[in-house]
C-alpha cells in the first residue's frame, strides 16, 4: 500500500452557514427543536431568514468543517462536495482552499443555489440548525474521484449525506474504493434526527463493515439504539463496530476500541459562545491523530482540544492555528 | 416643521464586508496601506480574494453601519444605497432590515454584483480595506426619496459617496431637500485618501453650508488641511463649519461647536479585536444623541460607547444591544 497523499478526505454537504443570535422564544415560535438540525425547503428557508435577526455568513458543512480543522492542525486534507457557481459557492470554495484543503469538485452551473444552514445561537451557546441543501442535493457518484479516495489514509463521511438523493450512492462508492485500496472509512452519525431517519441503513453500514469507525454524540447514540440508557447503548455499539467515539459535551468522550476503552476529559474553556462545529472539530482532532498513528487517548485529546477552540467563538471553523494550540499542549511534535 | 419620522437617514455605499485575519507582511506583499480604504476593480478584487485567508461575510458599508448602530441604540433609522438582486445583496437587505432600519432602495437587476469590501484585520486589531463598489456604483439621484429625506431629523452622508459616478448628485439633491425641510445634514469624511481625492469638493460642501456637521478622524483632518499639526487643522476647521467632531482613537474625541469645545474620553475596552466600524459607530452614537436633543458632551459619550462595543469583536455592526449598554452607563433613559 502506497503512502497516503492525504491524511483525511471528507465527503459532505457543501454548506454556507448563516449565523444569527436568537432568544429561546424565537425557537419556540418557529417550532424548532433546540440543538438539532432540521432539513428545510426553499420556502421555509425564506420564512426563517425573514424572521431571524442580522446574520453573518461563514463557510460550514459538517465534514468540510472537519477537514478545515484537520488542515489547521497541520494534516493534509481533501474535500468532495457540491456548491453552485454563485457568490456563496465561490465563498465556500475560497474559504476551504485558502485553509489549505484540496477541493476540486466542479460546481453546478444551474439548478438550486449553494446550500445554506440557518444557525440560531441561543444565549447559552447552543446552536439550532435549519438546512436548505440547495446545490448539495446534486452530489452524484460521478463526483467521487477514485484516485483521491485511494490516496487518502481515511475517508470520512458525514451521516447527513444520507439525506440528498444520490449522495448515499456516492458514499458507498467511496467506501468501496477506500477499502479496496486498503484505507479506512469513518462515519459521523451527524444528528439524532438524521439517525432517526436512517437508523437501519446506518446500522447496516456498521454491521457490513462498510465503515470502520463511527463518531456519535450521546443523543445520536441513544437514537441509534432507541434507548435512554447510556450503558445499554454502548454495549450494543461494541457489538456493531470495531472502533467508536462517543462525544459527551462537557463530560469529554469515550473511545471504544478492540484494545479497551479510553475516557478522555473535555478541554477546559473559559466561556462557551457557540457550540456550532464542536462535533466536527472533535472529529478533526481525532482523525488527525489517527492518520498519524497516535493512540486513542491522544486522538481523543486532540479532538477535545480542537472542539474546545471552536466553541469559544461564533462559527464552526477554527480562528486560531490548531497546530500551534496542539503543540502548546504537548499533543503534536 | 413636522416632527421627524426618522432620527437619521443614511445614504451610502451598500457593501458586504469580506473579513479575514492577516499578518502585517500580507499587507506589505499586497502593497496595501494599513488602516486605509483603497478602491479596487473587479480583477484586483479577485486577486486579493485569491490571496487572502478564509473569510467571514457580514453586511457593512460605512453609513449603513452607522444607521444599524443608531437602530441598536433605539433610534429610528432609514438607509438609501444600492445593491444588486443577488445572494449578497439579499444578505445586505436582510441584515439592515432585521436590525430595524427602513431600507427601500430598489436593487439593481443587472450590472455588477453587490459591492464588497475585503477587510484585512492584522493582529493589532487595525483594519485595512479594499473596496470593489460593484452595484453601489449605480446609486443615482432617482434613488433619493424626497419624502424620506424631509421626514428625517438628520440626513447623514458618507464621504465615500464621492467615489461612485452619480452618487454625488444624489448627495447634493438630498442635502438640498433636507435643508428645504428645515432638517440637518451631516457628512463623514470617511478616509484620508478619500479626502485626498475630493479635498476641494469637501471643503466647498462645508463652506457653502451644504453640510452642517462633519465627522473626521485625525488622519482625515490632516489630509483635509494638508497639515501634520493638529491645532492648525482644528483652527482651520472652526472657520469652515459650525459643528465638527474629530475622533482620535484611544484619545477620545473633540467636539467643536459654536458654544465651545468638548473633549470626551474614549470608552474603556478590554481588548481591541477589530477596529472596523469604529468611526461608523461613533457617528451612530453621536447622531442618536443629537437627534434627541442631547448636549454635545452626551453625544460624544454615546459615540464613544458605541465605538467601544464594535471594536471588541470582528465586524462593523453591534453584537449586543447598544440601547441596553447606553442605559447601563446612564446615557439613555
Amino acid at each position: 500500500m502506497a503512502a497516503a497523499r492525504y491524511d483525511v478526505l471528507g465527503i459532505g454537504n457543501a454548506i454556507v452557514d448563516v449565523i444569527a443570535r436568537a432568544e429561546e422564544d424565537f425557537l419556540l415560535r418557529q417550532g424548532m427543536t433546540k440543538g438539532t438540525m432540521a432539513l428545510i425547503d426553499e420556502a421555509r428557508a425564506e420564512a426563517i431568514y425573514d424572521a431571524m435577526g442580522p446574520a453573518v455568513e461563514t463557510s460550514g458543512g459538517s465534514a468540510a468543517n472537519t477537514i478545515v480543522g484537520l488542515a489547521s492542525l497541520g494534516g493534509r486534507g481533501a474535500f468532495i462536495g457540491k456548491v453552485k457557481d454563485d457568490l456563496l459557492g465561490r465563498a465556500f470554495t475560497h474559504d476551504i482552499r485558502s485553509a489549505g484543503v484540496v477541493f476540486a469538485t466542479p460546481p453546478a452551473s444551474d439548478g438550486p443555489s449553494t446550500g445554506r444552514c440557518y444557525v440560531l445561537v441561543t444565549p447559552d451557546g447552543e446552536r439550532t440548525m435549519n438546512t436548505y441543501l440547495g446545490a448539495a442535493q446534486d452530489l452524484h457518484p460521478a463526483d467521487i474521484d477514485p484516485q483521491m479516495i485511494a490516496d487518502s489514509a481515511i475517508t470520512y463521511l458525514e451521516g447527513y449525506l444520507w439525506d440528498p438523493k444520490h449522495a448515499k450512492e456516492a458514499f458507498v462508492k467511496a467506501a468501496k474504493i477506500a477499502h479496496e485500496a486498503g484505507r479506512k472509512v469513518a462515519l459521523s452519525l451527524s444528528d439524532a434526527f438524521c439517525v432517526d431517519r436512517w437508523r437501519d441503513e446506518f446500522l447496516q453500514l456498521m454491521r457490513s463493515r462498510t465503515v470502520d469507525l463511527i463518531f456519535a454524540n450521546e443523543a445520536e447514540l441513544h437514537s441509534l439504539y432507541q434507548t435512554a440508557d447510556f450503558d445499554t447503548a454502548v454495549a450494543s455499539l461494541r457489538k456493531d463496530i470495531a472502533v467508536a467515539v462517543v462525544t459527551r459535551s462537557a463530560k469529554g468522550c469515550l473511545v471504544i476500541g478492540p484494545d479497551g476503552d479510553e475516557a478522555v476529559p473535555a478541554f477546559p474553556v473559559a466561556r462557551v459562545v457557540d457550540t456550532t462545529g464542536a462535533g466536527d472539530l472533535f472529529a478533526a482532532g481525532f482523525l488527525c491523530g489517527l492518520a498519524r498513528g497516535a493512540d486513542h487517548r491522544t486522538c481523543g485529546r486532540l479532538g477535545a482540544l480542537a472542539a474546545g477552540e471552536v466553541i469559544q467563538h461564533l462559527g464552526a471553523r477554527p480562528e486560531t492555528s490548531l497546530n500551534a494550540l496542539a503543540r502548546e499542549n504537548g499533543l503534536l511534535d
